[in-house]
């Protein structure tokens, strides 16, 4: 099982930044993009980025199945094609902003992005290859392979078959228009939306249908869990989380913002995958009052909801604070409550800005 | 003058997370590909991404010439239109590495890229424009803007007469044959063959001729000191590394390696700014013996070089270390030297590996 170190230091330790230097966020001011620039993406890889090539690939549907399928890309593209916005955050996120902090990757706010995914749903192909009526779990594997708690393993998941079945999950074998980039799952990968990032299975090799309750590492490492001998709550669809485009410019260091007094249009975007969003409140004195943002439309209910709020600025320091509600009735804390492996941190962004005299 | 603290601890602060969370390096296996996958390409941005519109945008070119210019990017793309691969690198690369720790970027050394840019050659364009004689500099200001140092500024960088007249230097739209990305300086970037990222100027607005060496923050950052009192010596060209792709497969966390015994075949890429690699040399032992590695063609000038060399693995523990060579007489040293803005750490790179009997 995943039991993650803990640390008091605020400070982050070496192995942590490796994961820094090869994983990362998408910078806030990305936000100000309906469909998130490829690159710009966030992106965690629990291993290596494995060699594939899509010429070669095949995507074997087994197990408990009245007929095994191997599908190569072609024979995938050659079914119904889909395109969907979809906005994947890291069940991470957050993370290193806890005290004590789970060491693993240190993810402050930004593990997220709203990209457009083409690809075949995937219910379709459960549908023919057959699955018994003992089936419990569909269980995803990724090309990628390494050790993870002293268990060496290829990256799996599962999904209930209900889960699975949803209308809106797919295979996806391009991004934004362009083939799957190979550190996005090239040349296949499953996306399902709503979904904390793990679960959307890269570089996909095979789907098994199981009868019982699949508890690979990967599931037992995405578990709530109060503390270490915690039994824990699946983690699974993605908690209200609302983030600004940082407004002003920042201190390269620092990344303190600096904006001129007056008029700030302050913008942003809001995301659940429990609910509709129904309410963005923004602060702009650390929480002591608060203001409804406007919401904009959402294109497309698996997407992001941009919103955006006036905020006449006088000179001085000032803490800005925005929070998410949803129609399921989560709403971000405004403390970060805490878990043992760092997991559904979404409590309020804060960013702390100085207003100078306007120009 | 921008004089960055430094660290003692290993821990890296906040403020290099922050930073560590927004730019981001390639991961090392990426060194596979011949040219580097847009989003895999390194990044470092100084302030924010610009929020930039090819439609609207417009290179000014001024001050000392004869007759200024304003190009559009449609009367750029109706230019001479080249393509190249060039290798691009962070001068800070490294400098996580170094006690104590210059705080800024913390990059280990994976802050690099192939790329393959298309653009039309500056020289042209400054032959256009017509150089007053008495022209020392040409400055470059990207639209990115912020505080760095105490100091705000655009982001701006120079290149004496001789050097922005060199064939290869280019104003590049389009990276690996799509527009450039906002965070690779879309619609319009400086590209300068050879020489350390910082150089090549991204968000491109302006080319202004100067009568005076430009002194600008950009160029005090980027030197070479022994101490924050030291004049230094500017950094310029690319100095000689070698990176390989790490064998086998990763520990999620500490991301040691596990390779089966058995031959392997250790491959990787060099590349330098100030000649040709002429050798690549390789220890499996931690530095005290070395072999040659077989270089690969170098497909173009401006590139790296592909390596590869074979390893009969034993059981335990071992230290990869791969050194590369150029034919200036730049060697990358062993140990590394110390310089209080951590530029230009090109030691050698180290892979711990441990060796598990075949399978």
């Amino acid at each position: 099982m995943s039991d993650p170190s803990l640390a008091e230091d605020p400070n982050v330790t070496p192995e942590e930044l490796q994961l820094a230097t090869r994983n990362h966020g998408m910078p806030l001011e990305g936000l100000r993009y309906d469909v998130t620039p490829a690159g710009m993406h966030y992106l965690l890889i629990h291993f290596d980025v494995p060699e594939t090539r899509s010429e070669a690939w095949r995507l074997t549907v087994d197990g408990r199945v009245r007929s095994a399928l191997g599908l190569g890309l072609r024979e995938l593209q050659a079914l119904e094609v889909v395109t969907r916005r979809v906005t994947l955050e890291c069940a991470g996120n957050g993370r290193a902003r806890l005290t004590p902090r789970p060491l693993s990757q240190p993810w402050l706010v930004e593990a997220v992005g709203n990209a457009e995914w083409t690809g075949t749903p995937l219910a379709p192909i459960l549908r023919e290859a057959g699955l018994e009526d003992d089936v419990v779990d569909l269980v995803f594997t990724g090309a990628d392979h390494g050790v993870q708690g002293g268990e060496e393993q290829d990256y799996q998941r599962s999904l209930s078959v209900a889960d699975a079945m949803q209308p809106d999950v797919m295979l996806a074998w391009a991004m934004n228009g362009q083939p799957l980039l190979p550190q996005h799952g090239a040349p296949l990968r499953l996306l399902v939306p709503g979904w904390y990032g793990m679960t959307s299975v890269k570089w996909l090799t095979r789907i098994e249908a199981v009868p019982d309750r699949f508890e690979g590492f990967q599931m037992l490492a995405y578990r709530r869990r109060d503390h270490a001998d915690d039994e824990g709550i699946d983690v699974t669809r993605i908690f209200p989380r609302s983030l600004m485009i940082p407004p002003g410019f920042p201190d390269f260091f620092t990344r303190t913002r600096t904006v001129d007094a007056g008029r700030v249009e302050l913008r942003g975007r809001a995301w659940s995958g429990r609910g509709r969003i129904i309410r963005v409140d923004v602060s702009t004195d650390g929480g002591t009052s608060w203001r409804a943002a406007t919401l904009g439309e959402q294109p497309t209910p698996t997407e992001w909801v941009p919103w955006e709020v006036e905020w006449d600025a006088v000179p001085g320091e000032h803490e800005l604070v925005v929070r998410a509600a949803d129609d399921a009735g989560n709403v971000q804390p405004i403390e970060q409550s805490w878990n043992h492996h760092g997991l559904e941190n979404n409590a309020v962004q804060r960013v702390p800005v100085i207003v100078r005299p306007g120009p």
